[in-house]
């Protein structure tokens, strides 16, 4: 940990212990010895600023709870872990979490009806609106992760037996999400690019109504799937779908948050986004945007009736488990959202940059893509079975010797002791990172003795 | 808003700005210009730190993404609002927030086989071992709410039309959990004390099945309730149920993380907790513990396997969908657990408090416990409609003149607008607070001429 870093983090710690004596005095402000507490904890975060390149405390001093040591791999490194990129907060979300960390705080100005969506203070009402809008669908809600939005959908299309239609590289959440609703995955084929098109689509429709003289429930389409990152014909599937007068799920959770996600264009009937994979929120958080025509079966309201009490809580949505996101999640994500919004416009800069640095490995002699190339995302898979591998087989430290010199250069998040087919994300990184990831990366290489082709970049 | 409170916070995002400058660097350290812009947002926090106690800086200089204001009810009132009391973060939960925020920050050391609950570094299995213990059951998941781990446990028991046994004062996430699986809520009645008994119980299970000729497939019961927090004979239903070998889910959404709670004295095959509600954490988060007997029914795992590709996500459970709470909410439960466990040695002085507050209401002429009483919880209903509704039928601003009233004196939380019936929760108040509390209602009941009875307290 850099020495800036860790107190940075001490200063931090300190004005939470400070705000601490703020929260259990009385209104009427602090008696003399509540000051003094307070000065002291004052007093530590200044002498920290003050001091703020001297070593001198000890590492334990960020521990938190004296047993949780601190996360600085955002600090600290360039971080290319393949999922971990697009969920990295923006500062307002940190704040956000500083101000909203307690458990019910989206909750102070609930009225009637009762239900999160519909809070004006903070402004979580207008906020779904507004995510419906991003998405250009006709509602909006707020859900802890995309899996809980795929289980809502499944779970009230889906019964027992029903077959549902996923992607040959659908994301294991979707299987759950199925399985959990009773019914079976039926996979659509990817071609020789590792793409799901549309005919395979309508072929696999047809083979399992066919096989279970029925038709699927549902369509499931990962927009950019989690293994290569490729595209898939989401189009083309859901109008396939369509013609078959079966909805279909988009899965943004590589895209929502990221690039322009336009709902009705694709023709969804559902889409699913990650707050904490794509839209720069804490885990879990998540959306669930659905159509008019679809909304009144997936957030249908409870009919259960009390037997002995009568009580009916009406306004609360089965699937939702009535209120959904409540609590700093939400108004982190409420806190990115001006950020996000804006960065989606900016995608071709990151593909530029994405490139930049595929093209920057596949310099290095014997290092495959593995996504389909050029690439259209951030998050890539390649091979370096030819190339890093070959090092590997004769160090002494295996694959790991990878690990250890990115490492050392600062650089985390590849899968550590993976020298064959690894991804990596270099969303939101700046030219300066990729440029830095791809000197060393090279640089690597040559160490060992691996030929690179400097071209121009 | 308070302006020391003001400038903490503003102090806390100067450092979130200054942090953000060491994330946007490279590994090799500041250049020239990221080292200006990073004094800059050191001083500015030394500025603000220097000047705690000097007016200048608008309130707008800590509203976050330039819309959201900041929560500052901890800092400047005494809450009690009822759900909200244990839910309160700890400073080291806090903490966990500022270090852990990031989308999949729990992630980074995530090996095979790939499971939130096996990750060692930060030790989250170790704290999943731990949890069980703390409720003397045999395992443990964390789960994004209670209401995820009713939803776990309903899915798994519950086929369409299948009753289920709640109680006449149940939450309503129970109805739901139980809707969303298909089956049908029959409810306990309570007896005149407003509390669930065993007999009752037996009762109601003998009249399911007389009238479906099906037994229920699970009794759901609330320690305490939500509605007048009255302890409900726990083990005594415990026991019935299973003298018709039906599971017992114990929601423990008022009690796990605030009293001692043993699952297995009780007989609970499924003990539920909500970390918002009662275990310092943020929102959502929760807990299902269960034992050997049912893990391997609510958390089995999926048997699914890809008709094309013959995938098969052996490790992941179907009903937690895989991984369940990763990132902050999950770091600050963990954070927060050992003050939490702590507290709940200390229940019986949170009693004392709760007993204090309410005695002095009930001095107040013509206001009324609605709980039972004396108090087994910090969580009281109280009906004042023979005192402070009293001044509401005259009074200009109607039941807000009470609300008006403790706001002034900076106390929060009673729902705007109530002079009636109304609930308050005194959880991990202070000596300090209560006292303040009592006066200051009682201050108010004289100052409408509601009479007090000063008792020696």
């Amino acid at each position: 940990m850099s020495i800036r870093v860790q107190k940075v983090f001490e200063a931090l710690f300190a004005l939470e212990d400070a705000r601490e004596v703020l929260r259990q005095t009385l209104p009427t402000g602090l008696d003399p010895d509540e000051e003094t507490v307070f000065r002291t904890k004052i007093a530590r975060a200044q002498a920290i600023l003050d001091n703020l390149d001297e070593r001198g405390s000890s590492p334990g001093a960020t521990r938190i709870a004296g047993t949780l040591d601190i996360r600085t791999r955002e600090e600290d490194t360039i971080n290319i872990q393949p999922i971990q990129a697009a969920g990295r907060l923006t500062p307002e979300a940190r704040k956000a979490l500083i101000a909203y960390g307690d458990g019910y705080s989206t909750c102070d100005a609930c009225r009637k009806p009762f239900r999160l969506d519909k809070i004006s203070r903070p402004p979580i009402a207008a906020f779904h609106e507004n995510l419906a809008k991003f998405l250009n669908m006709d509602i909006a809600r707020v859900v802890p992760g995309a899996r809980r939005g795929f289980q809502a959908v499944t779970n009230t299309l889906v019964e027992k037996g029903d077959p549902v239609i996923v992607s040959a590289l659908a994301h294991y959440t979707e299987f759950l999400a199925v399985e959990a609703a009773g019914g079976v995955v039926r996979e659509i084929p990817v071609n020789a690019q590792n793409v799901v098109t549309a005919d395979a689509t309508a072929e696999k429709i047809e083979e399992v109504h066919y096989e279970t003289r029925r038709l699927p429930k549902l369509v499931m389409i990962d927009h950019f799937d989690y293994q290569f990152a490729n595209e898939h014909d989401v189009r083309g599937v859901a109008k396939v779908a369509h013609q078959y007068d079966i909805p279909i799920l988009y899965n943004g959770a590589y895209t929502v948050g990221v690039m322009p996600v336009d709902g009705k264009a694709i023709g969804a009937d559902f889409v699913i986004g990650s707050g904490h994979k794509s839209m720069a929120s804490p885990a879990p958080s998540g959306v669930l945007a659905t159509t008019e025509e679809w909304a009144p079966e997936v957030l249908r309201t409870t009919a259960m009736v009390g037997d002995v009490t009568n009580r009916k809580f009406g306004i609360k949505e089965v699937e939702m488990l009535g209120c959904t996101l409540m609590g700093a999640n939400l108004i982190a994500m409420m806190a990115s959202f001006p950020a996000v919004k804006e960065r989606t416009m900016c995608w071709d800069e990151e593909l530029k940059k994405s490139s930049y640095v595929i093209d920057g490995l596949h310099a290095i002699e014997g290092t495959n893509v593995l996504s389909e190339y050029p690439r259209k995302h951030t998050l890539s898979k390649v091979d370096t079975t030819a190339s890093f591998d070959r090092v590997a087989c004769t160090h002494k430290r295996r694959g790991f010797f990878l690990s250890d010199e990115l490492s050392r250069r600062g650089i985390t998040g590849a899968f550590a002791g993976a020298t064959r087919a690894w991804k990596l994300n270099t969303y939101g990184l700046s030219w300066k990172k990729v440029r830095y990831l791809v000197e060393n990366f090279q640089e690597i290489a040559e160490k060992y003795d691996l030929a690179v082709r400097r071209e121009k970049q």
